[in-house]
Formats: C-alpha cells, sequence, structure tokens
C-alpha cells in the first residue's frame, strides 16, 4: 500500500510541473497564482470533512482529541511555511534562479538530518550514503548544459544568499519533519488530523490573499471578487493535483515516513524532465540521464534489505529484529 | 602498501596530464609525441634488468619461467594495445573527441564485467553498484558546461561511432585483466615478468615508429635520427612519470587487482581536473564537484567492510572466511 501511495505521489507530483505549464498562455498566468494553494486547502478540508463524517457514522467512532493543547499544534506547520515563503523571497534577492534550484536540493539532506534529530530515526550508513546520492542526483540532472542562456557561475552569489539557501533548506524539513511528528503524536484519526491542519492551512491563505490586497492597494478589487478570474478548467485540474498530493502527503505521513515523501518528490522531478522531453521537445541531456542512474541507484540504497548487499544468500534467523548475514566473498581490504 | 602505492599512482598519473600539458609550446608538441612511450618502455626494460640483476645475486635466486608457452603471453598485450588504438583511431573518424572520453569512462564498467568473467573474482552487490557509480561520476565531471565552445548532441553521433566506443571499452579492459592474468599466472619474479612484457613493449613502439617513417615517406629522415628533437627536461620528465607509472601498475596487477587500479586512475582524472583549477586557472565547475562526491561515495562502497554499512557494531566470528553481522535495525520495508 505504501509503495501505491509514494508511486502516486510521484505521478501526481509530477504532472503539477506539467499542468501548471499548461494552464498559462503565453508563458504568463491568466489567473492570481496566490489563489491556487487557498483552493486547494478548501478541496483538502472538503474532502477530509467528508470522510470523518462518514467515519463518525461508523463504530467504533474515530480518535478525535479535541483539547487545546494538542490542537494548537496545528497551525505550526502553516507559520513554518509563512516563515519558509519570506526567506525563498529573501534568498532570491541574492541568488538567481538557478543557483536557487540548485540549492533546493539540499533540503534533501537536511531532512535526513532534522529526520534523525527530532524524530530520533537511525539510519544506516549505506541509508546516508543513499541520501546524500539523492541530493547529488537530482542535483546533477539539473547541471546547465552546453549552450543554455543564462551562465552565471553558481559560486559567485554573496554568502548571505548561500546562508539562506541554507536556512530554506532547513525550515522545509523542519516543516515536513514537524508534521510527521503531527500526524504520529497519537493515533487519532488521520481526518481529524487532516481537518485540523487543512483549517489552518485555509485561513492562512486566505490571510495571504488579504495582505497581497492591502500591498496592491486594493486595485484589483478584494480578493473573493476576483477569486475565479482567469480559471480555465485546466487551472482547476492544477487545483485537484495539488490538493490530491497534498492528502497523499498527509497519508504519507502518518503510515510512512519523510523519506518515502522526499523520494517520491525527488523522482517526480526527474519524471518530470523526462516528460517535458516527450511533451515539451526539450533536448534529452547527459546529466539527466546521469542522474537518473544515480537516483536510482540511491533508490535501491535506501530501501533495499542490506542482505542484499552484502554478498551469498544471506540466512536469516528466527529473531525477526535481528539479521544474522553469513557471507563467504568479505571483501575487506583496507 | 597496497594503499601507498595506489595512492602514487593516482598521483603521477595526474600529474602526467598536467607534465604534458607543461611540456608543450604554445599548446603544440615541439618534439614526436609517439617516441614518448618508447622511452618510457625502454626505461621501464632498464628500471626491470636492474632490479632483476639485484635479485640473481641474492639468495633463493629469483623464480624465472623461460619456457616458450610461457613466454609466447607476453606479446599479447603489445598487440591488444595495438588494435586498441586502431579502433580508438577508427571512432574518432564517427564522434567528436568531447564524446569520445565521455564513453571511455564505459572502460571502467567492462573492467568489472571481464574481470569478473576472466579472473573469477565474486563482487558483492554493492561493489557493482560501486562500479557503476564510479564511471558515473567520472562521467558527471566531464559534463560540459554552459558557455563551452561546441555543443554537439552527445545522442547525435552515427550508430557505429557508438558501437566502436563499446569495443575501445572492451579492449581497454582485456588489456588489463589480461595482464593482470598475466602477472597472477605463476609466481615468477615480478621484474622477470616486467622485463618480457616491456622488451615486447619497446618492440611494439620501435615498430610504430618505423611504420610511422614509412606513412611519412622519411620525409623527416628515419626515427632514430629525430629520436631526440625538440626533447626538454619537461618532457624528460613526462617520459620518466609515464615510465614509473607503468611499473606501478605492474605491481598492482601482480600484487592487488584491475579494480584498484581503476579506482587510481579515475581518482587521478579527477585530481587533474581539481589541479587544472589552480595550475592553469579554469573555472571550478559545479559537475566537477558532484562528480567527487560520487566518486568518493563509490570508493568508499567498494572498499570499505560491508559490515560498515549494514548497522550496528558488527560481531565477526572466528572463521575469517565468514562474516557475520548482527543488526538490529535492519530496515527492509518492500
Amino acid at each position: 500500500m505504501k509503495w501505491y501511495i509514494a508511486a502516486l505521489l510521484t505521478v501526481l507530483t509530477s504532472s503539477q510541473g506539467i499542468l501548471t505549464t499548461l494552464s498559462q498562455s503565453n508563458g504568463k498566468y491568466k489567473y492570481d497564482y496566490a489563489t491556487v494553494p487557498f483552493f486547494a486547502e478548501v478541496f483538502k478540508l472538503i474532502v477530509s470533512s467528508v470522510f470523518l463524517w462518514r467515519e463518525c457514522k461508523k463504530l467504533p467512532p474515530p480518535k478525535m482529541t479535541t483539547d487545546w493543547k494538542t490542537v494548537r499544534l496545528f497551525p505550526i506547520p502553516s507559520v513554518i511555511y509563512l516563515i519558509y515563503n519570506n526567506v525563498q523571497f529573501a534568498t532570491l534577492m541574492y541568488v538567481d534562479i538557478s543557483t536557487y534550484q540548485i540549492m533546493g536540493n539540499l533540503k534533501i539532506v537536511t531532512t535526513g538530518i532534522l529526520f534523525r534529530l527530532f524524530l530520533k530515526k537511525k539510519l544506516s550508513n549505506l541509508q546516508w550514503m543513499a541520501i546524500i546520492l539523492l541530493a547529488v542526483g537530482t542535483t546533477t540532472s539539473q547541471v546547465k548544459g552546453c549552450g543554455e542562456a543564462s551562465c552565471d557561475s553558481l559560486f559567485s552569489a554573496p554568502i548571505q544568499g548561500y546562508m539562506l539557501g541554507i536556512l530554506s533548506a532547513c525550515l522545509s524539513a523542519l516543516a515536513g519533519v514537524y508534521t510527521e511528528f503531527l500526524m504520529k503524536q497519537n493515533n487519532d484519526s488521520l481526518y481529524w488530523q487532516n481537518v485540523q491542519l487543512y483549517t489552518f492551512g485555509a485561513i492562512f491563505n486566505m490571510a495571504r490573499l488579504v495582505v497581497d490586497d492591502f500591498r496592491a492597494g486594493f486595485e484589483k478589487g478584494p480578493w473573493w471578487q476576483r477569486l475565479f478570474n482567469g480559471y480555465s478548467i485546466t487551472t482547476w485540474m492544477v487545483v485537484l493535483n495539488l490538493g490530491s498530493t497534498g492528502l497523499l502527503v498527509s497519508w504519507l505521513m502518518k503510515y510512512a515516513d519523510n523519506i518515502v515523501k522526499v523520494y517520491s518528490t525527488s523522482m517526480a522531478m526527474l519524471l518530470t524532465m523526462v516528460l517535458a522531453v516527450f511533451l515539451f521537445g526539450f533536448k534529452p541531456t547527459l546529466q539527466l540521464f546521469l542522474g537518473i542512474i544515480i537516483c536510482m541507484m540511491s533508490l535501491h540504497m535506501y530501501f533495499a534489505p542490506p542482505s542484499m548487499f552484502v554478498g551469498l544468500p544471506p540466512t536469516v534467523i528466527s529473531d525477526p529484529e535481528s539479521l544474522v548475514i553469513v557471507s563467504d566473498d568479505h571483501k575487506a581490504e583496507s
């Protein structure tokens, strides 16, 4: 089940990029892009409410913790994302967009670190190497090829840009790890947890629309009057897609973990690049090919049972918690 | 000892590239480059003869097999290199030099395959992955950056070019694996084996100079009259370096193996690129940085004892041929 959800997340995340591109006219958005996450939050809230309502009619009733001590934890992811968005904005004042994109791969490594520190999950050496390789692989696929327009050196931005980039990566990881903590802290119904999460999500996104209005001096009128302006079928598909992606991530946070999510979204990035070759006629690059090989190896290293790597057919003894591998081609030259 | 030799090989191979560049005047060779490998063979032959002569004075005398059945195996590496050089020449008629360079990394994988097939050495899954990663890593470091002169697509050469590139990689691997077989087939003195190898090497290189003379119609006179033309101190350093590199490879073939050699020379390639940044003012690229991380991981995966990867402190039982790993954080989600 976990793997179907992760694969579905990969496909949906990947179509998100494609759909967003298709929803533009002549490279521009005819609609206000800030309304998309707002509608997505509302969509997730409605879906989760319906599921929760159906769960409530069944026996036993879903477990729902409603005391303030628990509920007050649910706006925190929205607050982290708010800070994250502002740091992102500040970072882009120092570095160009492609350096920003390259630095974004750091969040794979920071997620691994925070996952280890805050959730106390132990990772083997091989898994640490796999995580670093995943970041290296996604970065490799993004290396600018010859003849691409901008050619600014990656190593020439001011130091503040890199510091903010690292901060961005930490905040993004923190949001993910914190959400995992939130979903796993008790065995409340997933839908009840979602309802809390998305209520605050919708409120924060609405607040953003209001702030945008104030910033623009209400030139185009208040947000609720132009909410559907420029919306097409494709725009609604972007909303539905973003909403469904969110629901899947929520599921993974409760029943799998952040690392599974990181792999899903990294694979989605590569899949998007491959699809772009076919759909939009992009040139396939050597670096994309290399990046895919590296990420596939990383996936295998992280998730395959360690006994696979060490050598000959392993003998697993009865206690499932302790693994014994007997191998006769131990290569330990050092 | 093995690791000092491998590290020394890395340093010498790396200085080979630097010295060869320094030996040029205005980007051209003032000397006939074909004379360099000839002198290197002669140098190796002299050094090995001196060592063999010293060994002969000691007791017990060195083991030397002199029957024709064994001696006749020693010209074969030279024959393979002769074919290899011609295939290399043919390949370059179909593909450009940078595609050729990229395809050269294939020899890492073909060496692994021939090493497994002909020398019957078993490699663990992790070691196979490490070998593929090494090839991916060296290729990554060579990805052409933005703004570099030629921008021909890597995927646009005629199919013959790729077939010849694969053949090249197989021949290069075959020469290495065959030499390892030759050096390890019996416990003859290394110096006696070297003397045979380099005698044939010197003869084949001399033959090449003669063939070049015939091709050029003796325009510049016979080869022995212009042997030292244009030689500077740096050129002699190139010769000494190439000769010493050959002696180290010979040692590794007898006392280590082809994979150690492949790692040494791959690391040398990366080291050369790093040195070029400092010595020749090349711009450091993101792909070089990524390539170095990938190759370092590959090195660690190949040579570190497997127990390091699987998890908690391993318990190794008395029989050194069989390894038992007891781990309690076995992660086998599938």
